[in-house]
């Protein structure tokens, strides 16, 4: 077998020199234009400051965790944990170190076109895609390869989650602090445009994208991704104990996820049509293509049965299945965003209400896309005489295989948003500012296609999680007809909503102290309304950062501490139970969140666009008071619960033996 | 056994005669104000209308369903669900019938003080109160008398749930319609006060009080008591097969509960201290005392084991606690509620997120206590070789045991609200309007504990359900390692949500046409806005109506299909994952909707006494906002959310064994 580590481990190379190939190119592209030179440094300070601030913090406490695991579980564990945090970390830096740079120099393309500019945004995309899968593939070869134990690789994903999951809600307190202070003040006080230089929140506004959107939901991925891997090796040991092939199957699919999303990347070019959403789709088809056909030849070179296969193929079309259903709740052309946008006639009350309903209603096509898969997963590995349950494993892997692709598509969506408030900002004409518009356009769809792709990558990620649970802790049966499974049950589904509260809260809390700041600039430095002197940008970076790793305490401590207190006090069933409700939960707020929040996005600018009036008419009015509800649901709370249920699901996984032998209760 | 039989019989005729009494007593107090008894009539000719109509089409469909259980199940249980639909029609009618009558009573009696209008008012609830518990306990015992068949008495219970889903539903829609319609363009547009007789929207707004809050209301809660019963009754017969004393136990609780409220009753006086909300509290208090020790009577001289009794003493313990910690979120003096109304200053916006984050908090302890009732009754039933499951079912017993009291002082607080409403339109002093005002006060802190109360006692109930669901379709073990179970979970967990999201978007589509109504008749009827002629309210009515009723079709269609879908597909353990899974998401988002309702309701109050630039400010118009979000949250969708899970569960029970005979997979 250790050939096809090789292969493996080669696959990880490969793509992170890729990445470092495409990261010279970007940095090579033209950047003339001096005030998009100045704005991008002041992004890049931004950004790398508040980075440094988040991984001091984050170092400190994954070394106290690594201690933790030290102990309890020996040192293997630990520094398969340290190097996690570590890859997951370097994955996300790399992504945003390139964004924040192609920003400019996107920009300045612009200036030459369609053409020109598109590969800039999408190859800087292409750095933080190939980054995250070339990381985390190098990283779970080599341990395995070391210590060949699916459970020290264990190890190396909760350090991935735990850092994802600070990192994605730490990044989402920040930009939403930002964006909606910058809103709050500047567009509706002094009616100054998004991106004006006047507005003292623009630059923390744009550093939060990144932090966000790009180092944040990078580190979101890899956990994911890291962790699907994971619980299939665990699963393979422990059910097909018979054949290692059934371990080392997930490192190489993802080694064909690797190759297809190169090839696939070849293909994303935007030819005569000009148009960019068609070439980012085009890779997107290509990448799925290839990975089926390489998918058929490991299956048969590794001599597994072709269960495995299938299994993998469900997985790879729901996850197409529930990305392109997904976007259709948001769908600016559909009637549930243009509804919302003519409830806005009646007021903001009623655009709340139509939007919550219609994020409420996105859930069911999702729920029901991972319901099929699950199922057809678990019959079509059993048709072949292996476990169901590796199966759906199979199937969560399939789905997020071809994520180098999905993220370098994800990713240039921020960076072309970016483009384009720099742009802006450094008062470029009409025509610049277009081209940016068409870029931002494509990004947004890729963006939404994305979200439900990796939300029901995560559903099925933890339900993998949720047996190799079981598997570690030996729970033969996880009886809902148990009070201790019930409880535990109700506990579990309770944490994504008291999660989201308390995350959305705190960009309550800190936004208000952002609007504090601005209105003490505009109202304390003559001359910044005139344009004549800048703002202090930084103080409010500041407050942005301190304020989302001050916020990030409480719920970073639940999400550790609640699963092993229930754990400890009523045992591995109850916990069984837990992980189950949080997983359900998760996935439906998570679903609602992400959808709701594009929906209202859209609605505002279905208004923008003429619709109703169009801007500055009472109907936009309403709209825009829909979309501020909608920003942290789709960028802070949302897309944390992906990243919490894995870690909650890990961490169960990884205590789950000394939980077990401790319990107070054996419920 | 005959004689404790005979004994609950006596128990339930005596609810039915008080409450006879009582509705003469009430119908023989002074009603004399010429503007009043119009007001009144116009009122109960809506609320007649309605529910005529409502009745009709609800007859019909009970018509089918017995039809369809008459052909799979017989006839029996086809009699009883005829019999249950039309007890529950029963109650529901009876209290808004006096409810109607009482308003204009209360209102005039105001004139003499609060000391003589307390009573009217109180009575008059306590109409609705005994009804609903009189017509449950002499329903069930009756048919178990004449077929000794907890089965059949499953049908009786069946039929009161799918009344009261429609009922409840239909009523939050009809009244939300109504509201938001007479807020949107009498306040707003127009600047009308509420309950201003020139607008068209407020009879209808007034008969919505009466048909969702006092008949939906009083059909919701006989549902939750007597489904509570049934599920005792059938595991008492599944688990302790030796003793029929375990089968007739919960009838003799509902009796000692009987005997406790109308005790209770008594205690509830304004005397010296002139403070109804007092009245009130002491009223429950002292049922709750007393009903405990009647409770150690029934389990002496049934001989049941100590067992019974403790889990019976845990229930109503913890629903006293939910019902008190979940009015501290909304508790107009805790600091959820005044951070809501500062977060008001910057706009509607930050109030939305304020009021569902603490929403989503406010779950914790409710669904904390639920867990702590569960664990602590399953043990002491244990304790004492009581089954745990048997214990858990009568602990939701011990907390529905008291309905009669909790019904008659939530039921008060509309018919008091319905006074003020009544003095206003007829123009009476100051004077009477705060007697009115705090009357209503009262009601409003004893709605909120109901509230918290009821949805307890569902989550036990259900759970209840669940277990006897599981007796009868014969499972032994519902596992969540198994696909079909999660599948189930998954699809069950979906439920709420969606139905939630179409009850609301039926009460956005209802209220717009109600917002053409009551423009085109400010437009088209010459003198209206000066008060020179009168509106035409019956076009209102109507039209709030008739929405209400059409709007219900789909989501009803789904809660009965949905289940019996799931598990003809994928089987009896999958329709067990279903179940769960609906509990879940339904007890939470009962419990958010409810409460972050309530708490956006409050916020607005508190502005409106006065804090923050009071009544007219920009925080108060951001406030009003969040009211009306909070509006279908909390009397349409949430309240419903409770009915919805007990139909879906007693409908698996009623058709189970046929279900687990003819399913398609057997997942």
């Amino acid at each position: 077998m250790v050939v096809w580590e090789i292969v493996a481990l080669a696959c990880g190379a490969l793509s992170i020199a890729v990445a470092g190939y495409l990261y010279k190119w970007v940095l090579s592209q033209p950047n003339e234009g001096e005030a998009m030179v100045e704005y991008s440094k002041e992004v890049q300070e931004g950004a790398a400051a508040y980075l440094k601030r988040l991984f001091e913090a984050l170092g400190a406490l994954a070394v106290v965790i690594a201690i933790v695991i030290l102990v309890t579980l020996g040192w293997k564990t630990a520094l398969a944990y340290l190097i996690g945090s570590f890859s997951s970390a370097a994955a996300g830096y790399a992504g945003m170190y390139v964004a924040t740079r192609a920003n400019a120099r996107v920009a300045w393309a612009a200036r030459s076109g369609l053409k020109k500019a598109f590969p800039v945004g999408f190859y800087a995309g292409g750095v933080m895609g190939l980054s995250v899968v070339g990381f985390a593939l190098l990283g779970m070869t080599i341990i395995y390869m070391i210590f060949h134990d699916p459970n020290i690789v264990l190890g190396f994903s909760f350090g991935a989650s735990s850092l994802a999951l600070l990192a994605k809600a730490g990044g989402g307190i920040y930009t939403k602090t930002a964006d909606i202070g910058a809103d709050l003040v500047g567009k509706v006080e002094f009616d100054l445009a998004e991106d004006d230089p006047r507005n003292p929140a623009v630059v923390a506004d744009n550093v939060g994208d990144n932090v966000g959107d790009v180092a944040g939901m990078g580190a979101d991925i890899f956990d994911s991704y890291v962790a699907s891997v994971v619980a299939v090796m665990i699963l393979g040991a422990a059910l097909h104990s018979e054949n290692e092939a059934y371990v080392i199957f997930p490192l190489l699919l993802s080694a064909a996820g690797i190759l297809a999303s190169l090839l696939g990347m070849l293909f994303v070019r935007v030819g005569e049509t000009n148009d960019p959403g068609r070439a980012l789709n085009t890779g997107t088809v290509a990448t799925t293509i290839i990975f089926g056909l390489l998918t058929l030849g490991v299956v048969l070179v590794l001599d597994l049965p072709m269960g495995v296969f299938w299994a993998t193929i469900a997985g790879l079309l729901a996850g197409i299945v529930i990305g392109f259903t997904s976007d259709y709740y948001t769908d600016i052309d559909q009637s549930s965003v243009q509804n919302t946008a003519k409830s806005a006639e009646t007021g903001p009350a009623i655009v709340i209400l139509e939007g919550f309903s219609y994020g409420l209603l996105s859930i069911v096509p999702s729920i029901i896309g991972i319901v099929v898969a699950m199922i057809a997963a678990w019959f079509l590995a059993k048709q072949f005489n292996v476990e169901g349950t590796y199966g759906v494993s199979v199937a969560a892997v399939g789905m997020l295989a071809i994520t180098g692709m999905i993220v370098s598509s994800d990713a240039y969506g921020p960076i072309v948003d970016n483009a384009k408030g720099c742009a802006e900002y450094a008062h470029e004409s009409e025509d610049v500012i277009r081209v940016c518009d068409r870029l931002d356009a494509a990004g947004n769809t890729a963006k939404a296609i994305t979200k439900g792709f990796a939300i029901g990558a995560a559903a099925l990620t933890v339900l993998a999680l949720f047996a190799a649970y079981a598997e570690t802790v030996q729970i033969d049966t996880l009886d809902l007809r148990e009070p201790g499974t019930v409880a535990g049950l109700f506990l579990g589904a309770m944490m994504p909503p008291l999660f989201s509260a308390l995350t959305i809260l705190s960009v309550g809390r800190n936004a208000f102290l952002m609007v504090e700041e601005i209105r003490r600039q505009f109202r304390e430095i003559p001359g910044l309304l005139e344009g004549k002197v800048r703002p202090d940008s930084k103080s409010c970076v500041d407050i942005a950062a301190r304020g989302a790793l001050k916020e990030l305490i409480l719920p970073a401590v639940l999400s550790f501490l609640v699963p092993v207190a229930v754990g400890l006090l009523l045992g591995k069933h109850a916990l069984g139970g837990f992980l189950a409700g949080s997983i359900v939960t998760g996935i439906i707020f998570a679903l609602f969140m992400a959808n709701a929040g594009g929906l209202w996005d859209n609605a505002k600018k279905f208004i923008e666009d003429g619709a109703l009036g169009g801007k500055g008419s009472e109907a936009h009015k309403a709209a825009v008071v829909g979309d501020t509800v909608g920003d942290p649901f789709k960028d802070t709370a949302g897309p944390s619960l992906n990243t919490l249920i894995t870690v909650m699901s890990l961490s169960a996984t990884v205590f789950g033996p000394l939980i077990a032998k401790f319990a107070l209760f054996g419920l």
